[in-house]
């Protein structure tokens, strides 16, 4: 009974790592994001020098440019370009709209194109508007009471969701699908409530697709602002006549050449097993992309840096993976993950970061139960700087296609509460990326890269033994 | 040993409270603060209608009236006035300074007086400049360095620190003090880096004292913006004998009368059980108070409303208390715990807000271990809520002088990554509060007071026995 208990004891109480090494190791990458971090002024220049990066514009490639030249000055092992197609879609002029309540009474609504939409006709479109609280009310409503009408969908984020990811994860099939969808009963164009769950005046861009639509029966598609959205659906409870306009001009051009960013550091110990930081360079066109997601490449960048400068050598291969085209296409994600495959590469392990650069609250884990149960034992190093979740399932829409059963994938987790107010809007801008919340999440993303270069993950022959 | 093990699955898994209807409570508690919360209306007219409310100004006196009318509102059993005394300074024109390298060169450089200063002589004040890193320098220095010289207090606060208000305690000295202990060696002024971690151009003012000091040998003292101190330091190396000018009109003048705002809803089955939720309603003139402190404020009304709103009915005396002066006296502090004393009020629990409206982590604690273990058991009730931190020591200054043995003094811990950009300056204002993260406060807030007046706390008898 004795020796039980004793050894009950002694198996709770010794971790399986060695924590106290560990301990200062981390001390020491918070330590330098914190006093001398990178991340902010890689920031600066690619949100105020730059802008928004939209796949195959001249920002795009001049942000290839900057952050390759940026890593080659960190003096890693090696930096590269990895050439991908990538679609070109254009906004052209900005877009007009109005709510016309009687012939001559119009006010005025905030509007953007959603990227990938077809322009309207050149004079503008102008119909009636039904509104429908999502894809599943066409049915219900059938073609007659949509032919020739706009469809407004005006389903909101649910406010009461703390992890606003759901939230929008909800309601974000409308803005992807719903143009497809409404054409096929006969509409002539789509407009979307802002996935955003604050009333501003923001009009909120993001994907669209038509699917297997032919090219001539593909119909225009816009967000407006959420104030927008309530105008028009208060309007139309007092004025079901009332017409929406909207004007819009954009194209889809030809595909063009662009390039993921890779840099390394070539393991020391285990060259072959690479794990991966990264985040996607491309953003929307709106603001100037330094939440979504110049953030998570200037923090994937700081995690190479960090680990240099506290002196840790990695003993497997480090590789940090700027993503092109993660917005409208994932064309870079997949095409890392086409040449991974064909080179035969061993990834072991790829965190992206991709929720905005908020204070970091931990990670989301997508991994078999031995391999999250690892990373779960490592929580008390991270209690100190306050990060508390280790949650499974989910990581990055960039390195999802990674995804097999030898590799553990992680998304950093940040707090989401701010986050859509920016995202894919004018206001996504650098102003409002605070300083050493962005270093924060830097040094949380190099700590665990850290435990995982130093313990490995548990690898699938074992699991499966 | 079977038995044992039963025994002891059973005591792990069962949970000391009726986990499953708390689980309701809560959800009903956030999911009505998110929806159709009051917090963000009601800072809104404080920010924006009334503005900063220093002690004994117009704008505190509106506040005042504005949240008793308020509280009035929310149809509560009892709202009342408590009569204080508090110190009116007034800060008068709008200060000025700048650094001359030689005469006829000046750099301008922001500054403002610290609360309780004197003024500066008429025409301003010129002198030669002694940087310091702290009190502690003073007597190293001696009285023949600092005699007739302005004393530069530049020690920075540690960004090393996770909690912003742990390296914001290491430097508040250098504020409070500072003119104190440099008028004792000679120095005709002083200025003070502001407690900002962020190199900007604001500077934040807060309370100072003279001590015992005689009148006559005050000195001004006044807060300069950290890319101002950064620039002081650095020309100070290249030119020790630049000089600084400043000029301030601001004065004390005799106390006025002001009030707490109280309101309370009477406890149906120990009404004589006190439970205090409060905030401050005095602020500094800067800026208008968003953070420090209109969203404690707010977010304690909440708790009253979501509480009422949810359908719960507090079995002890819930008191919602917005003090006043807790930036430059704390009187009202001090008045409410005296009268409570004199009136022999039983209160058994303080929770406090006044760290900012940012996303809430959880609490900080001062109580008995069996309190602290008992609040830190509903751990797992906050969880869904990303509530982790149960922290031991600390609560808030208002509530301060009511500690004896048989309270429970609690603060609400909110992200502090942002706060001390925006203390006691100019951009403390509503634009800076995120109504989600306020809400989520208030939330938190109420629920802790519903689980605190459901199994009351352990009284000291209790702890003693």
């Amino acid at each position: 009974m004795r020796t039980i208990l004793f050894l009950t004891i002694f198996l709770v109480s010794t971790p399986f790592f060695s924590q106290n090494e560990d301990e200062k190791q981390i001390k020491a990458i918070y330590d330098k994001a914190l006093t001398n971090g990178k991340a902010y002024d890689w920031l600066n220049h690619l949100s105020n020098q730059i802008g928004g990066r939209l796949s195959g514009s001249v920002q795009a490639q001049q942000a290839v440019d900057y952050t390759k030249a940026q890593l080659e000055l960190l003096g890693l092992d090696k930096v590269w370009l990895q050439p991908v197609m990538v679609p070109k879609w254009v906004r052209g002029i900005p877009e007009f709209a109005y709510l016309e309540t009687k012939p001559g009474l119009t006010t005025n609504v905030p509007i953007c194109a959603l990227g990938g939409s077809v322009a309207t006709p050149d004079g503008g479109l102008k119909a009636s508007v039904v509104e429908v609280q999502g894809i599943e009310d066409l049915e219900k409503l059938g073609k007659e009471a949509i032919q020739g009408k706009i469809v407004f969908y005006n389903r909101p984020m649910d406010p009461t969701k703390i992890n606003t990811f759901s939230a929008y994860a909800s309601c974000a099939d409308q803005r992807y699908s719903g143009a497809a969808e409404a054409s096929k009963y006969g509409a002539v164009g789509v407009i979307v409530r802002s996935l955003n769950l604050r009333l501003d005046d923001y009009p909120h861009t993001g994907s669209m697709a038509y699917g297997n639509i032919p090219v001539n029966q593909r119909i225009p598609a816009a967000a407006i602002s959420t104030k927008g959205a309530e105008l028009i659906s208060t309007t139309l409870k007092l004025n079901p006549d009332a017409k929406f306009y909207f004007k819009q001009n954009c194209k889809q051009l030809d595909d063009v050449m662009s390039y993921n960013v890779i840099g390394e550091i070539t393991g020391s110990t285990y060259p072959d097993e690479i794990m991966l930081v990264g985040g996607h360079l491309d953003s929307w066109d709106l603001g100037d992309g330094s939440h979504d997601d110049g953030a998570g490449c200037v923090q994937s960048m700081d995690v190479l840096r960090l680990l240099k400068e506290t002196g840790y050598k990695p003993k497997r291969t480090l590789r940090v993976v700027l993503f092109m085209n993660e917005e409208n296409g994932l064309r870079g994600g997949k095409e890392y993950a086409k040449v991974a495959q064909s080179k035969k590469e061993k990834h072991i392990f790829a965190l992206e970061s991709d929720s905005g650069g908020f204070t970091p609250r931990g990670f989301s884990i997508d991994a078999d139960p031995e391999n999250l149960k690892q990373i779960q034992g490592w929580r008390s190093l991270f209690e100190p700087y306050l990060i508390h979740l280790f949650q499974e399932g989910g990581s990055g829409a960039d390195i999802g296609p990674l995804k097999n059963d030898g590799i553990v994938l992680a998304g950093l987790r940040p707090d989401s509460q701010r986050y859509f107010d920016h995202h894919h809007a004018e206001n996504d801008t650098f102003e409002h990326v605070n300083k050493r919340e962005l270093e924060l999440g830097a040094a949380t993303m190099a700590s665990l890269v850290y435990l995982i270069d130093k313990y490995g993950t548990v690898p699938p022959t074992k699991i499966k033994g």
